[in-house]
């Protein structure tokens, strides 16, 4: 069942997403309670069926469920959502259910228990592929499983973060020719 | 010796260069040549001292350099450079000296044998850390050991690489209340 009116994205395109370094939303489901948390440290580590590399804090309460669960959502915000990722960033699921605190939606994904966020112009279902770097570093490997677009977020702005509270959100678009994928 | 016009930046500041997610220049130096290559796969794993993973494609000419040396420099370049860092990118260091051919120019560093680009604005001079996700993922553990940033180039707009020679550049700056470092 296709979550409502998200899109099927190519696996092969899901780098374009993170490359770019937006600030993402990282959703976990445990014991059939969701959370969320905001993350920017994440890279794509190979192109197609797309790894993702992330650190998640040990203090995070995120990382008992990805460690659990073995499994995770990454949703990319727009600019319209800026505070609302402040918001989750600086508040933590041990106390709160961020998804009504914060006024986002969790969706059922289709390959994982962890919510899709139905306010996200992007959505990539994942697996927990490799630990091996968990106990030295936080350092997750992550395989992207599906990806969901909504078609209605067009040309979506995304934020990067500078630290504190300080985001550079995208500006104009510059295209020059080049080989490099 | 600093490198000329080249500023001291604390170590502990260096994480909000590269959280947001730019394109960035890679140097390495081997039996004395240097070499140059466009990576935009880097992601912060620690703040202090500076964690740095990167993945470096074992088809890059600088991979070998990067392995033997266990040194180089990431150089963040603003949207000036955008198209020097294209050409960088789409040619191979094994056929031409990328320094002469796309008029960037080495400064010696001060605690590697790889040069500084004096036309990026940051230059974070790195160690190779941990190796031990090389052989499956190419994927680096880079400690920062010294960083500079040009005082000169006042609030470079970055670029973020979203696939076939398309950029994102910097747009606004929005500051939210926030508790997160």
């Amino acid at each position: 069942m296709p979550p409502a009116k998200m899109k099927d994205l190519p696996l092969s395109k899901v780098y374009r997403l993170l490359e770019p370094g937006p600030v993402v939303l990282l959703t976990t489901a445990r014991r059939g309670r969701a959370n969320v948390m905001t993350m920017s440290w994440h890279m794509m580590v190979e192109f197609e069926p797309p790894l993702v590399a992330c650190v998640v804090s040990a203090a995070n309460h995120s990382f008992a469920a990805l460690q659990a669960a073995g499994e995770c959502v990454i949703a990319v915000p727009a600019r319209r959502l800026a505070r609302q990722v402040v918001q989750v960033g600086n508040s933590s699921g041990r106390r709160i259910d961020k998804f009504a605190a914060f006024r986002l939606t969790p969706l059922p994904a289709e390959r994982v228990r962890a919510p899709l966020i139905a306010e996200c112009f992007a959505n990539l279902e994942c697996r927990v592929a490799d630990r091996r770097m968990v106990n030295r570093y936080n350092l997750f490997i992550l395989e992207v499983v599906k990806a969901w677009i909504d078609p209605a977020q067009r040309n979506p702005r995304t934020i990067h973060h500078h630290g504190y509270g300080r985001f550079v959100v995208d500006g104009p678009t510059i295209k020059l020719k080049s080989a490099m994928r």
